[in-house]
């Protein structure tokens, strides 16, 4: 997606040769506006799935999901880091390891709003280690549903998670992939 | 907002007189539709004000600011609960007491998306002690920005909360204010 690329080149810092800040737009002050492009983009690459579900985590994928969920005029599900004190009844829970931390915590949704006839799409801003997603798709499969695909806003590529979910045969579709980030450059795949 | 009442109505669960859950639409589960058409009801009642920035606090406030930064065309900052590793550089910080977990926390926004040129927008999804907000307008204070108003989804009038920040002499838009929860009835004022 050329405007997005565009976006990250002018926008995004690099902090040594593998952490890329988009804080401008994307994860801490957000782009309506791209945003809006970036939910007609994953709803026009996945329009022919019947997608019923847009499942992402708190907090910065949430901007991202609602404007798939609006575009495909389905609902949209976060799932949560800490089970809320108002959350009663059955969760289905999905396990993330925080490399960052050296921790595994756990992230939940309410059963109430996901089921066997859900045909779901996950969705998240970054992509790197594949943690975030593999805890979402846990989730999906603790609920029977059926995962249409995993839609992803900045792939790091040169991190092992989407040749991951792509090697379990799942369907990622990410807008920009990032091949390197060496030498304070951006060089996209 | 009829629209907002109605979808109250129907689908809020009461839990005993005080605990009104909106999981199901507003903060876990999102209704897209209904969070365009909140976007373009605070952006009606806050159109003459030259609104530059929309703030707002994670996780469940993240999903209605961004509707009404797409409808006023400005950026949306959602005030982070924890510091992030990536989140370099000075922050402007509010405090925020919770009631439920009984202690006081930080919420901060990096410094360079909020200074005295901005005209903020706080909005957030619940209104009730008034903590988020109070810590929300201390970072707009701390920034030297303006701060043209508070815009609410649900607000619960009878607890303290939206009485305080009017006191203060804030603009307060509530899109509903529930009067009373008792006798498992939601009653509006």
């Amino acid at each position: 997606m050329e405007l997005l690329k565009t976006k990250i080149k002018e926008d995004g810092k690099l902090i040594g040769s593998n952490i890329l800040k988009v804080d401008s737009f994307l994860n801490h002050q957000i782009d309506p506006e791209l945003m809006a492009e970036i939910g007609k983009e994953f709803a026009r690459r996945f329009e022919q799935e019947d997608i019923t579900k847009v499942l992402t985590i708190e907090a910065s994928g949430i901007a991202v999901a609602l404007m798939v969920g609006l575009e495909l005029g389905v609902p949209v599900l976060f799932a949560k880091k800490k089970k809320a004190s108002t959350m009663d009844g059955k969760v289905y829970t999905g396990k993330v390891k925080s490399f960052t931390k050296n921790q595994v915590y756990d992230i939940s949704v309410s059963s109430k709003y996901l089921n066997e006839g859900d045909n779901v799409l996950i969705i998240d801003d970054f992509l790197a280690m594949g943690q975030a997603s593999q805890g979402l798709i846990e989730i999906v499969e603790n609920s029977q549903a059926k995962l249409a695909g995993v839609g992803i806003v900045i792939e790091k590529g040169f991190q092992p998670g989407g040749k991951q979910l792509r090697k379990q045969g799942i369907r990622v579709e990410s807008l920009a992939i990032i091949e390197s980030l060496e030498d304070n450059q951006i060089i996209f795949s």
